[in-house]
């Protein structure tokens, strides 16, 4: 089971970035012996779902199988038919679930595949590819994980404004990996105008990455020519504009690259879901902070999040961290 | 050979903070079968060299046996005979060791084991417990460790000065922890004066550890009555001045735990060899900097550190950083 639960969120992992305003899910068909029969993971938006994925790529060999699935199987027909009615017909013994439903309209596969007679498992934990989305839902709004690059002491450049590089090219790569599987960056106009940046996801030889996020820019001043206008982004006035336009053209997974007044805002406005800090072995002792202005003149009032991974890209460090856990209710 | 470096890198370690000015160094014994016959460590100083106390624990097995040692084993008379001499006439047929020694006089271990008929292998291995040792020996004065805890945006303390508590009771029991492994803690006249610290390594109840470092105020101004004056403290004008007498004193192993201003002459005066920076997920955006001057106004002017460990401390982060690697020449 063990087994198959590393497959499924594995499968799961291999299409983030690809499925919104669906979840990155992950199934996986076990046999009677643990023998893993077949994955599946969802399609993009219009496409199958991760279990009818797997169903179909392990045709009769899914009768009596054990299917594991990162979220609860969806009982709901919207582009595609039910998921639970599909295991169900397919001769699934048993569905053991990681997460679940929390999108009402799709909710009740558990229940619909008990009344059918198939043992149903909700087995708790935690899905790193579903927590964006499972925030989105609960939000009502895409789930935002700001990303900066600082030195120790809480730096994004020096006074001079020099920042490159602060951090070294393990962190980049990990940096450029990440947004591929975004469905959006948002940067503010302050950035777009002093950096000339691409925003896109890049391998380390500089070219591109197949799959690319949306590039977004928030605020009032205009951007004129340079590396966005030639690859083509949108434009929002406020966080709330652009969060509620990208939520209607179905991105629910949005990376925020500052600079520091832009994440400002959005702290202020309560819409920081997630942080994920890069965090170089450097000092500088003086230069660009974090942050521009103070969310709190006491200790008590600090934004705190909880830490959910913690990774060395070389000598840099990345921390991941949210506000909430969600996903194992 | 692997379990045999194991136990003497472990024996190493628990002697830590109770061999200056010698070396926490570590020796494990071992079979021909590669059983596990006896460790030593360290004395407190005039007392037996890890060699020696693995030797006598060992007893006539020791005949035939492979000693792993972290250090190369001295070949001088100081206050005790040379464990060179000790290992060869025990009958050992073969030394291992991971660092050699940089000490001048102690120097020739292994060289006069070879021309004794003893096999001796050099196993460059990086051995974190003699880490401040070595650097001490390299400079000629106690290795510094600055220590600081910080939020994620690089602030100590809130804009109103509070502070408790910015890091988790898992960080705080590390850090004293650390402190009982350390020679002294040092501090400057401000923090002193503002916090009444008490510099104490004690367990999370509060009771005090079995081993104390010594306590050091660095500053020109009079630090009263308070924790420090009951418990005892030494005092100097200066960084250097301090360093020096604590060299005297047999000190090889310093932390530095600040604050923002004598952090900083200690950076500026080129005297930190090592960093602990703990790292609480919270965001403050203003508050006290981690220092409070600048050390460069450009980004290639940054102080750069190599990681030497990350860890987890419940939602913290502890990342030790040292400014060049040393012990495997």
């Amino acid at each position: 089971m063990t087994e198959g639960l590393s497959a499924a969120v594995a499968a799961g992992d291999a299409v983030r970035g690809t499925t919104s305003p669906n979840p990155p899910v992950g199934c996986a068909l076990v046999g009677p012996a643990g023998d893993l029969i077949a994955t599946g993971a969802t399609s993009p938006a219009g496409g199958p779902h991760a279990e009818v994925n797997a169903l179909r790529a392990a045709g009769e060999r899914a009768r009596g199988a054990t299917a594991v699935v990162t979220l609860e199987p969806c009982n709901h027909t919207g582009r595609t038919g039910p998921c639970s009615h599909a295991l169900a017909e397919a001769g699934v013994a048993r569905v053991v679930y990681c997460t679940a439903d929390p999108f009402a309209p799709a909710a009740g596969g558990a229940d619909y595949l008990r009344s059918r007679g198939v043992a149903v498992d909700f087995r708790p934990a935690r899905v790193e590819a579903l927590q964006p989305w499972l925030r989105s839902v609960r939000h009502g709004r895409p789930s935002v994980t700001w990303k900066f690059a600082a030195t120790l002491d809480g730096f994004t450049a020096a006074a001079d404004g020099t920042s490159q590089w602060i951090t070294g090219e393990a962190a980049r790569e990990l940096v450029h990996a990440d947004r591929a599987a975004r469905d959006a960056i948002v940067i503010g106009t302050g950035t777009a105008l002093a950096d000339d940046p691409s925003l896109t996801a890049r391998y380390p030889d500089g070219s591109l990455r197949p799959r690319q996020p949306r590039r977004v820019v928030v605020g009032a001043r205009a951007v004129g020519a340079g590396n966005l206008a030639r690859l083509g982004f949108e434009q929002y006035a406020t966080p709330q504009e652009a969060l509620a336009a990208l939520w209607d053209a179905g991105a629910r997974d949005v990376l925020l690259e500052g600079g520091a007044g832009l994440a400002g805002s959005f702290l202020e406005l309560d819409l920081v879901d997630a942080v994920q800090a890069y965090v170089a072995p450097a000092l500088l002792g003086a230069g660009r902070g974090v942050l521009n202005r103070a969310l709190t003149d006491t200790i008590t009032g600090a934004r705190r999040f909880r830490t959910t991974d913690v990774r060395r890209a070389g000598d840099d460090v990345r921390i991941e961290m949210e506000r909430d856990v969600y996903g194992t209710r």
